[in-house]
């Protein structure tokens, strides 16, 4: 899904390999509105576009401005981006919850995410401007992130808040019923007694160790099908056996 | 907090900026253990430690191996990163499901979050020796996303899953090495094609099905065990039959 109505907008950026990588990490999440303040470097210059990768358009398409409040001018919220905890503090959004609030927004009016300078983020005045401010938890002993990471975790958190990742499926496969788990535990049971592994007089003790483990795992049909390809071949070496033997008798 | 028993690994990176990138980020997010396979770049290099800002401890730190089996021989759980959705990936799991996962695991034994090279990720047989897989869900029109952003989007959720996860330890044991288990596949494998349950020729086809199911479970040690005395039996059996057949001829 296309985010249409969210911008990212970056104000004085001073890295050409940083606006790359944030145009990049846009069209991963499907956001294409760069906006850029101010920037201290060419953004469609060789390194910027090394680093976009595939996401040049959005190097191409992107809107210069001179001033933040020029940039967000068509905006209805925006987040601005702080790892200051000053007298807003009470403000601050983690970039979770900053998705979940600005995305009903962000499917009616266009909305803005604000990132600073990569050495001194943003202005108390460029914050002004802001309606919410977003902080990164990170940790104490190195808490600045690189620009186009900050970027790349707030607009994977809209993305899973889309609600997309609500019904995750990932393609995982139906689940093999019971009935036909509990077949495929009759027929180990019967194998590995026949070979000899399982104790005839106690086959459960053991055999309930290979019930964990498989339940753990949650085995699919086509995973069932292929353990019990595994002992119906035990089966015929152990059939096999028998019949050797009893010819010999 | 410091995740100590996290390890990041690199299989192949391609570029310097990348691997300082990644230092940076891990150190954001209080990881330090950085493995490095095989690398095509020297990771001490002008470039990497530039982009790794105050994270260079992290690059000195690094160890580097030959093969991704060296650089896992010590860890219990290895999560390796694909986007490819094969017949063997149905157990994809999302960043934040994967955090929610290894996280009560790393308290006790050392984790492993795998990336794969720029261009290409993750070879099957690397993947093979992973237990469990992340997907990152990004928009079809640029999946690929650039290294470093995705290593600091996992980290990122192991962060989080940390507050989540304080109480949810409920006596879990401990799971088994990774050598343990491959020489369990190792074992399993021979055994496997002795009794004519494997083609000889092409081995792996099923022993993955193994693999994904027993990885999906997490072994610990006294399982292995029980497995391995299951194939200990077959070798018993098919060496009798081999003998057998040695003395009638």
């Amino acid at each position: 899904m296309k985010q249409k109505r969210l911008a990212v907008v970056l104000v004085e950026p001073q890295g050409a390999l940083n606006i790359g990588s944030v145009s990049r990490a846009m069209l991963n999440f499907g956001v294409s509105d760069l906006r850029l303040v101010n920037p201290q470097v060419d953004h469609l210059s060789h390194d910027a576009r090394l680093m976009s990768v595939k996401a040049v358009s959005v190097l191409e398409n992107a809107r210069v401005f001179s001033s933040l409040d020029e940039a967000l001018a068509d905006c209805s919220v925006s987040f601005g981006t702080t790892r200051r905890f000053g007298q807003y503090r009470e403000d601050l959004k983690h970039p979770d919850e900053a998705a979940l609030f600005l995305l009903p927004i962000a499917q009616q009016q266009p909305v803005a995410l604000v990132f600073g300078r990569e050495d001194k983020g943003l202005f108390t005045s460029e914050l002004d401007l802001c309606q919410h401010f977003i902080t990164i938890p990170t940790n104490a002993e190195l808490p600045s992130m690189n620009l186009a990471q900050a970027v790349v975790l707030c607009l994977y958190e809209v993305k899973k808040a889309e609600g997309k990742l609500a019904n995750r499926q990932h393609g995982r496969k139906k689940l093999a019923e019971n009935a036909e788990l509990e077949a495929m535990f009759q027929h180990m049971k019967q194998a590995m007694i026949n070979i000899g592994y399982l104790n005839p007089q106690n086959p459960e003790h053991i055999l309930r160790t290979f019930r964990r483990v498989l339940g753990r795992a949650g085995l699919n049909p086509r995973e069932v099908s292929i353990l019990r390809g595994l002992f119906n071949q035990i089966d015929l070496y152990s059939e096999k056996k028998k019949s050797r033997r009893g010819s010999r008798n």
